[in-house]
């Protein structure tokens, strides 16, 4: 049987959820990732020093031993002095999300140029430029390439600004990133990195495959695979595990539960490609590296070892629901 | 208020169903058309005089008024004097599923080669074969486009049959028939004809729009559009109305059940485009024509008249389910 260790990952970009969920979110990212960038899409989202203090303080109660890397939502009536207050706060990233693109969207940023002087303070403070890389006024499966060139000017007007072109979707997207300036990086998501669209609409309809930005065709996952098994250090691991109510579902909200299946699903699939010694860097070391980070000194365990994921956790469904990951976390 | 009257029109491709659905499917297609062409993909399937003529006389028993064109479906161990036999019993085409294609289609075909004699039968007998034009093995969104040189060839080698391309979906198909020989001609729905992908999984999911094949990109509807629009006399009306229960759409069932709203969708669309007076060539003439059928003399009647579709219809969830449509049905 296989066996691997390696430094305890971090996942670049994960959505808690807030109340009752945040109860088992917590518990199911810390288990398996050291830190993890917490995205401030919660009702109401997270916007001040005052909400990012009392969420990550929630988060913290539920486990004391887990690193929450805390974000902010980029708001149009944001002022920069509100940027410097989250900076001092903690927080490591704002986040963009284009109005419209996702879930708890609608408050979002029509045009980034409508915040230039935030992204301005973002750049000073050397905070993280977090962003949804989609514009929704274009057809979905164009979405992502319709926003590349707007990331590149955001690159090009703020050289100091790291920028994260998250959960990448495209093979479009994926070249941006791969030949774009040094000030850009990419999370990639367990589900963009195995699945197709097909895994959505290819069969019957699989509402549980269902994220956005929605998943593309072979060519697309083929290259996201290709630089994730390159070992490019600008890709790193962000899972984007967005877990729904079973109501929420029921009325076709957009994401995947994949926290607790998806380290395993990591192994599973660089194992599977004969890569496995190169899991710890897209998990443990890229993105840490990106955001100038000190990589994590705990370690976890992985083991060539089948189990069944249950078929829900509490009301949620979780990402590969009843089926077999042939790796498994020895915690 | 506008109005207009036109011969009674022919679905060229339904799905009647069975048992319970069937008492509500044939009494609202009746209502909008004098014939249609039935389906055979029940359980088990049409293919044999004698389920043939049972199916029909379940559809006629609810509905003596009504004209039902009837179909059989192709199977691989489907003898030559059963094709003959089907003839006799009045089937007007017989349907070419490939396996795994859509509902109820794993005894399907996977290669039509398997059953050329079959098709020279039909040649021979002036059935016409009706195909569900996709490559189940390839990505979703390409399998309508993967099937045409397969259809392309058919046409070939059986000049003397008339072949249609059901419910296209994509440029590509649309292109195939246009160009294609005089024994090609295609069925286009309704949802196609209106609808994208993003009606699908552009906003949340939407399991109503959900349908084989899956609705394509705005390029795919322009070009159904646009050869609609132009009148092209190979390109008529098949709704591919295919109601599924409650439970089966949960299961992620692929189908929209559009027989009740179809025409007055399509009154519509012709009016909103400034082409009122061609509706009827495309849902009462063109069909018939390629069938080689005469025309309904029977009349109906369509005016300018806001009305909302019922949100179900007992358990069935029309297409354009609790919206308003701006023409209305005069029965």
């Amino acid at each position: 049987m296989k066996r691997i260790e390696i430094r305890k990952p971090d996942d670049f970009h994960i959505h808690l959820r807030q109340g009752e969920l945040l109860k088992m979110t917590v518990p199911h990212c810390s288990a398996y990732f050291s830190r993890a960038v917490v995205m401030p899409n919660t009702i109401p989202p997270i916007d001040s020093a005052s909400t990012l203090e009392e969420y990550r303080r929630q988060i913290v109660e539920i486990d004391p031993g887990f690193n929450p890397l805390m974000t902010f939502k980029l708001l149009k009536n944001m002022k920069e002095s509100d940027v410097r207050a989250l900076k001092k706060a903690g927080a490591i990233a704002g986040k963009l999300y284009p109005a419209g693109a996702t879930t708890n969207s609608t408050d979002g940023i029509t045009d980034w140029r409508d915040i230039a002087g935030l992204l301005k303070v973002m750049e000073e403070e050397q905070l993280v430029l977090s962003i949804h890389g989609e514009d929704p006024s274009v057809y979905s499966l164009d979405r992502e390439k319709a926003y590349i060139p707007e990331i590149l000017e955001i690159c090009r007007k703020f050289p100091g600004l790291k920028v994260v072109f998250e959960h990448l979707s495209s093979a479009e997207g994926i070249q941006a990133v791969a030949e774009g300036p040094d000030n850009l990086a990419g999370t990639i998501t367990v589900h963009h990195l195995l699945l197709t669209l097909d895994d959505v609409i290819g069969g019957a309809l699989n509402p549980h495959n269902f994220c956005k930005p929605v998943l593309k065709g072979p060519e697309d996952r083929k290259a996201i695979q290709k630089v994730v098994l390159e070992g490019n250090r600008k890709f790193f691991f962000g899972s984007d595990s967005a877990p729904h109510s079973a109501a929420k579902k029921q009325e076709g909200a957009a994401g995947s539960y994949s926290a607790p299946v998806s380290l395993a699903l990591l192994a599973e699939f660089f194992d599977g490609c004969g890569k496995l010694p190169m899991l710890e860097d897209f998990v443990s070391r890229f993105g840490a590296e990106f955001y100038g980070m000190p990589l994590n000194e705990e370690r976890i365990e992985l083991a060539e070892e089948s189990w069944i994921v249950p078929e829900a956790y509490g009301e949620v469904i979780p990402f590969f629901a009843s089926k077999v990951i042939r790796w498994i976390v020895k915690n």
